[in-house]
């Protein structure tokens, strides 16, 4: 005799997918009958060198305060990061992760009879978001696998709140110079938002490559949101944060859970902001790494698509096979199905002996 | 020529307050001139002992992960739960703290047009989940600052889908027995949603407290909420737990953020949940001091409201004259006018020393 509480809830949330619970990877790997220590796992654009020292030792520190509630305001962290950029603190918003950011400005922003713009082949959470509120999507078709930002600017109509726009782009990796982008903003009525994601931005070095902080300062209809998850390393601990017009901000921490970030994840983004060397080793790390794939893909005579993020996308046919044959060889790698990138698979970038593992194994089943 | 976008954000989050963002106790310290090291923080209902050794343990485990998202089904705290309460982990849903789970639970079932049954004295996230989605509020008088059940029940009405009930209740502390809620229920429609908040279920030990997650089993339209930031010291981590029906469970987990806990509050949680003696502790302590900071209350002559939590409420007329001098004495804690209860204070239990000093700090200044 009970009711259907599934019905009850809100359209956009029953437009929702199911959440598919995913095993850990010692399960995973004690199904495939693998030693889960030899598993080699480029999956999730994680950070292949370790933690940083210095987060290590932020965490340490701070472990005696466990039964403490969080700085609900990041105060240390905000102001760190305010110096770094050369920033307000009241510009900026800290979130659980960048996914909460997105989660937010969808909750501020969204409705239904409202809509959101984004790419074709971009992140998965603009679509959820944009689905969770019962809002419009307006997906517009990639180009060259990237963004499309003219037809993105003509998808624009009344109904428009929002537009999400990574660079660069997850899963593809490919990138937006400054120049294109002020062409787009120019087109963007002021009134729509603009989220530049840009989650993997440490890693790109190329010159045309936008510096968005100052872009803000012509365009205050844009929030900037990054992550401490990709080139700093802390993906496990969940902290992002955005950069916009205070009046945006404003609105953003009115709705945003006062302890959304925990305690030590404050602590060590904090200490890994100030570690630079970590964070070159990273962009170093990556590069020569993304060198090591590309060379290997030529070889093979596999077609990729050319990324700046710290994971590459290459096209072998049939990828959940692939993957499958693969995973057998303890290689997880990340098939793109669920982006309609059928014959794709995205390959987070390595340490060079785990680059070479999956390389040696997709020489093996292609 | 900026626009202003708190004006175009969805009505229900313009109703919401500014985010006040607090100072850390370290910087208020120095305002008042006093040593951060010797302040007595009695304000925010955490657990005075320090972190369980276990959880300690575990997290140090778990350091070596730090660049790796989390497990996003939580895979193996939900198996311990669901274990140790004798449950399908179908019937779980993990928040980043159960602020998080109250949030998701308003963001499935709340929206303009519908409401919110709560009683005035009840928990601060309640009208804040309520007012960011846009729902009305019914706000049901008190009764002996507890929750007034058949007023409560009396409240609900067509447009209704959630009820709002924390047992015990915080800020008061006052509790509802099996028979009063198991009457309740009777008269709650069965489209109707309860939210039991058993934030400090832990710390009852109350012959009639009711077997909640019995409860459930006769009344599907539950969702029990429970939280390791209390009783098992994890504050700093933000982790909380639902328990419901299955069908519930998996609304929930549509809109959940897929790595909404952090891999190291999964483990320290994980490992908590284990930590009988800890639990033990945490509840012998609070009522050791539970009863000295009674027996100081009646020895001053003032009135308090009997608790069932790791806090209390006293009467010390005008609070914040009260509190600004308590301050003064190094002491924090959380005067209640936010929460309209203008003559309370609500003083966390700490360890015997710590409660001995706010005594001696009160009895100076009342």
């Amino acid at each position: 005799m009970s009711c259907d509480f599934f019905k009850l809830a809100n359209e956009g949330v029953q437009g929702l997918m199911p959440y598919q619970p995913g095993k850990p990877v010692d399960e995973v790997a004690r199904e495939l009958n693998l030693d889960p220590a030899t598993l080699v796992k480029l999956a999730s654009n994680e950070n292949p060198q370790g933690p940083s020292p210095k987060a290590l030792a932020a965490i340490q520190q701070e472990l005696k305060e466990l039964t403490r509630y969080p700085d609900g305001s990041g105060y240390r962290l905000k102001a760190a990061l305010a110096k770094k950029f050369d920033l307000s603190t009241r510009q900026l918003t800290l979130g659980n992760g960048s996914n909460d950011l997105l989660d937010l400005i969808g909750r501020c922003w969204l409705a239904p009879g409202r809509s959101a713009v984004y790419s074709e082949y971009s992140f998965a959470v603009y679509p959820i978001t944009t689905q969770a509120m019962g809002a419009v999507h307006k997906v517009v078709p990639a180009k060259n696998w990237g963004h499309d930002l003219p037809a993105m600017a003509a998808a624009i109509d009344e109904t428009t709140s929002l537009v999400f726009v990574a660079n660069p782009n997850n899963p593809t990796g490919t990138w937006l110079a400054e120049k294109e982008l002020r062409e787009f903003m120019q087109r963007v009525p002021e009134n729509v938002l603009v989220v530049l994601d840009e989650a993997y931005s440490e890693y790109v070095d190329e010159q045309a490559y936008p510096d968005t902080l100052k872009l803000l300062n012509d365009f205050p209809n844009i929030i900037v949101c990054r992550t401490f998850s990709k080139a700093y390393g802390l993906a496990a601990l969940r902290v992002g944060y955005s950069v916009s017009s205070v009046n945006i901000a404003e609105t953003l921490n009115r709705i945003r859970q006062p302890f959304n970030v925990n305690s030590l994840a404050l602590e060590a983004s904090l200490a890994a902001l100030h570690d630079d060397e970590y964070l070159q080793q990273s962009v170093v790390t990556n590069k020569a790494g993304m060198l090591q794939l590309e060379t290997a893909f030529r070889e093979l005579g596999l077609p990729y698509i050319p990324s700046v993020g710290n994971f590459i996308c290459v096209e072998v046919g049939d990828a959940e096979a692939v993957n499958n044959a693969l995973l057998k060889e303890g290689i997880i790698v990340r098939p793109l199905r669920p982006y309609r990138m059928n014959n794709h698979l995205r390959v987070s970038i390595g340490l060079p002996e785990e680059n070479q593992r999956f390389i040696d194994a997709l020489r093996k089943v292609v």
